[in-house]
């Protein structure tokens, strides 16, 4: 059984690479993808892209669906949004920062406001 | 030079081991924590914390400071603002279907006001 901690662990390692998150990209704008054509803009051979395609496969990042000699994938991006609670978490360490500039330029235009009374 | 894809590539591998991330959960709720606080709550032993320590402070997201015999860790979440942006494109797969989920909400709502009319 694979559980919450050990999802987010695949996920992660999914994302580590350029080209498996190019490959995300790409699959993000089309709704579906055949092998050679996803392999296209990259500079690595057909055997490359299938073994980051059996990465992101195992991390439950895309499907593969063969039809006759066309295999067809598909961006699969549930198990991102845990990784996306994961990181949320944190923030507030930069939203807060946006606050305090907030706060400082409202007091700043409320000083002024002040002066021109 | 580190540009922005290899930030991004040190990121994901930080987050990749479930005992950083717990070392990221633990810091987050504290403002500064001693390496053998640090390691209290964890089944392994120190120099096994320093390794994963190692790897989050080259990825950025701790900063390590050395005072006397104690070493004072912290967190610098700055990093994962970028891996979070990164996943955030893919966010309108989920809330699309909560979007779908309340529409269809609603038009059984509406159907069944009709209903009681």
């Amino acid at each position: 059984m694979v559980n919450h901690q050990e999802r987010l662990d695949r996920t992660f390692a999914a994302l580590v690479d350029p080209t498996r998150r190019a490959i995300l990209a790409r699959l993000e704008r089309r709704e579906s993808c055949s092998i050679s054509e996803l392999a296209r803009p990259f500079a690595i051979k057909l055997p490359a892209v299938m073994k980051h395609l059996d990465v992101l496969d195992d991390a439950g990042l895309v499907t593969r669906l063969k039809i006759g000699r066309t295999v067809t994938v598909r961006l699969r991006p549930q198990p991102m949004r845990a990784a996306m609670t994961w990181l949320r978490r944190y923030e507030r360490f930069w939203s807060g920062k946006l606050d305090r500039l907030a706060a400082y330029a409202e007091s700043k235009e409320a000083e002024a406001r002040s002066k021109e009374r």
